[in-house]
């Protein structure tokens, strides 16, 4: 007899960056993280365990999958078979509401959907702090896309205790993200890899020292909807995250020339008075943060600067759910 | 009765990068540097001691100078008025033979210069680390314009032993700078102020560390002629002060988007057997160093990136010189 379930998760934007694991194969990270889910920025995946499978499925926005896809799917499947008792194998099918190739990253959504889609189809009903480190063993970022709203990744110490919890719920404040399309080519070198650099840069032991303070800020900060103090340390992590990446052996150079123009703009229009700031996840495109009545001024320039393919925009979201 | 003396010098540009002094007023680095002199990137300077002059004056490039650039010069020239005894103002002409507001860092030829001329013209007959950490007090990169070729400034532990030194004459190799103008505009913030921001990174601790192994890595590629080895250090030390500047409290964004379309295509040109590397310096130009075979190739294809608005040509320079 077969059992299916379907969930929904949301993407996420850190302000405080994920980079460089303790433990790459359970992902655990060298520092906590802290970020916003974005609504409308979904995956929605149905995971169906059957009898008559004879190995595990996956589709993605109607494709069939294989290869390292596939393998990081069924490396999920088989962690929530071990925890079940479920000895089926899944089919599981995955869609982003998100335009594909906009270079949006889709993992944290895909396994933090996948994670609970699986586990409440295998039976398991996990709280979240379980599905948050059952996502994270499938891509670090998920843990995040588990709870609502503004999270944070406790960076723990075992597997049991690396996990995301929401400190602030999506309707606290009015943030909205204008994410701006500079490249929807593919990263030529993905997170995962890159996570794997990270230690090879002589900076990285000074970021990862000082993430603490930057958490404590970042997370009073929004408790306090203080948008300037939320956008100084923003940028500054991200700056700091792409020091290392810049700095790491080979080099991860993932701004590109409209990044900049980008990120000079946003600076000018915080000096003019418009609350804005950027943050640049392991690719070319700039997350410019606003407060929501701001959203069109915004999207507007964006739009207006050179290299700048699509704008597309996200206010905060909820936690993954069953749909 | 008044003395003259005239002197040229050459700009440099650094492979392994200056940023932060230890002693601000003595420009007593946090890190050695190593520098190769630019040919035709001169400044010539005219020092005249004159008992009939009431102060110190400066002209640049036939334009009377006061306030700032005339305190800089006039503090340098009362330095060398305690080392000779002499009690006489002077009167300091200085032109740069590279295009002005090319936005070419004109203090190292210029503070290199007036040390030679001024010294000499007081009857000073100092020997090169005497002129070197005499220029260093002007602009510490100064110290690099007195000896020949390829040049390293130790950091040294008091105001005596902080001076540079050749370690290959001019000849030793055929590299060349092909300096791409992005853009001519003054920068908002000088190097000088520039320096007192590096200890607010939380990332120039690391930076500063690593640096002697920088130097080693760097010496010896020069000295061997080991273009990949010079890429990739000089590279990574230009990204390690970039990423010192942008993680800085204010941050210090120098490159702009052309800045980047040049950093990407350069790798890319190394990366297809054409012997190319970047490095900036506090401002949004780049200098591309090649071998001399490749001058006209490389210029030519700078001149093809957008917001590339000029290239200049340097080789490797000689000392600094009474003329």
């Amino acid at each position: 007899m077969s059992s299916t379930a379907t969930a929904l998760a949301h993407a996420n934007i850190a302000f405080i960056k994920y980079w460089g694991n303790r433990n790459t194969e359970l992902r655990l990270p060298v520092n906590g993280s802290i970020s916003m889910n974005l609504r409308d920025m979904d995956t929605r995946t149905r995971v169906t365990f059957d009898p008559s499978l004879g190995e595990d499925s996956l589709t993605l926005n109607g494709e069939p999958q294989v290869g390292h896809a596939l393998e990081r799917v069924h490396r999920l499947l088989s962690r929530v078979r071990a925890m079940s008792g479920l000895r089926h194998f899944a089919a599981v099918d995955s869609e982003n509401t998100f335009p594909m190739g906009a270079g949006i990253a889709s993992s944290a959504s895909a396994f933090a959907a996948l994670s609970l889609a699986a586990s409440t189809a295998a039976g398991l009903a996990l709280p979240e702090r379980a599905l948050s480190r059952l996502a994270r063993t499938g891509s670090g970022s998920a843990s995040r896309s588990i709870p609502a709203g503004f999270v944070e990744w406790h960076t723990g110490s075992t597997h049991e205790d690396s996990c995301a919890a929401s400190f602030a719920s999506p309707q606290h404040w009015d943030l909205a993200d204008c994410i701006a399309i500079v490249s929807a080519e593919h990263k030529a070198t993905g997170s995962t890899q890159g996570h794997t650099l990270a230690p090879t840069s002589s900076l990285q032991g000074s970021r990862v020292e000082s993430a603490p303070q930057r958490l404590e800020i970042c997370r009073t900060a929004i408790l306090k909807r203080d948008f300037t103090a939320l956008a100084e340390v923003a940028e500054l992590d991200s700056n700091l995250m792409h020091a290392v990446m810049m700095t790491s052996t080979p080099p991860l150079l993932y701004w590109q020339p409209a990044t900049l123009a980008i990120m000079h703009a946003v600076q000018r229009w915080r000096g003019q008075g418009t609350p804005a700031f950027y943050t640049i996840d392991a690719g070319p495109n700039v997350h410019v943060i606003t407060q929501q009545p701001h959203v069109k001024e915004i999207e507007g320039r964006l739009r207006q600067i050179p290299g700048v393919k699509d704008v597309l925009v996200a206010t905060p979201g909820g936690p993954a759910q069953i749909v």
